[in-house]
């Protein structure tokens, strides 16, 4: 990737406190979040399995459990077992589904480049072929980390970027 | 989602210890790790301007940085500015690079669902098109979070999966 003008001077700019990705590490960088986020996808639901799958303490996987619902990532539905209370379970929200890419791509990342992982993969549904994430421009063009650049977007009002 | 068995039975086996999204994690889940591999992918390689811009103490950042070279996402490479002495700046190695969709998934997810962010976009340098990441299968067929399936991988030696 580059910086293009005028964001290429560095020192004339800075990210803090208003970066998307700063922003979304703050809901879903710590690990207990994406490990959760992880099993969310893979569809658990329950209390206990996050607790047993994420390998955390019940407190800390309420803790996130709270937290990520409240950021709205996961959304509350209640379920009664036969004999049982009412509990609640934890399903994927439609910005939940949305971290999809940033699941997968950890998840592509740690099988390349770490050891001792479980012999898993994604694959589609309807064809069984598996699937990947691919960084591709509008035009369709698949870009390396060398064709990307970093720009002031385009056609819409300016935000919060001082440059 | 949703796991293929027998990867379905969620009791019968946990990904605690072995799954690549965790080990990922353990490299790149703190806040100053994301953010310095972010500033990484800007092109930026001096120390004081990882400090400015990822907006952490320097010992914090000299302690990151250290561990993403250690585990090999950053390159160093000795820098003498004339007339100072010779000084290391870190440059993304090839498992760094390989980092990119997972930025490029942070900042789509962060641009879209926080507010208060910085106006800026990926964009394709050969034909100025914006970019983003696809998930998509190995035939091409573009996938939704519904159309995918975590299953045992096929046609090579089991590793470490117990289920």
């Amino acid at each position: 990737m580059r910086l293009h003008a005028p964001l290429d001077d560095r020192t004339a700019w800075s990210p803090v406190g208003h970066c998307p990705i700063e922003k979304a590490i703050a809901v879903v960088g710590s690990r207990p979040a994406m490990l959760i986020m992880r099993e969310a996808h893979y569809g658990t639901r329950r209390f206990d399995d996050f607790v047993t799958r994420v390998g955390v303490a019940p407190a800390t996987a309420s803790t996130h459990l709270r937290a990520l619902t409240d950021a709205g990532l996961l959304e509350r539905q209640p379920y009664q077992d036969e004999g049982a209370r009412t509990r609640d379970e934890y399903a994927l929200s439609p910005a939940g589904a949305d971290l999809m890419p940033v699941v997968i791509g950890l998840f592509s990342w740690g099988m390349k480049h770490t050891d001792g992982v479980d012999d898993l993969e994604f694959a589609h549904v309807g064809c069984a072929e598996p699937v990947d994430l691919r960084v591709a421009c509008a035009a369709g063009h698949e870009v390396g980390e060398q064709d990307v650049e970093v720009r002031l977007r385009r056609g819409r009002p300016r935000r919060r970027v001082r440059a």
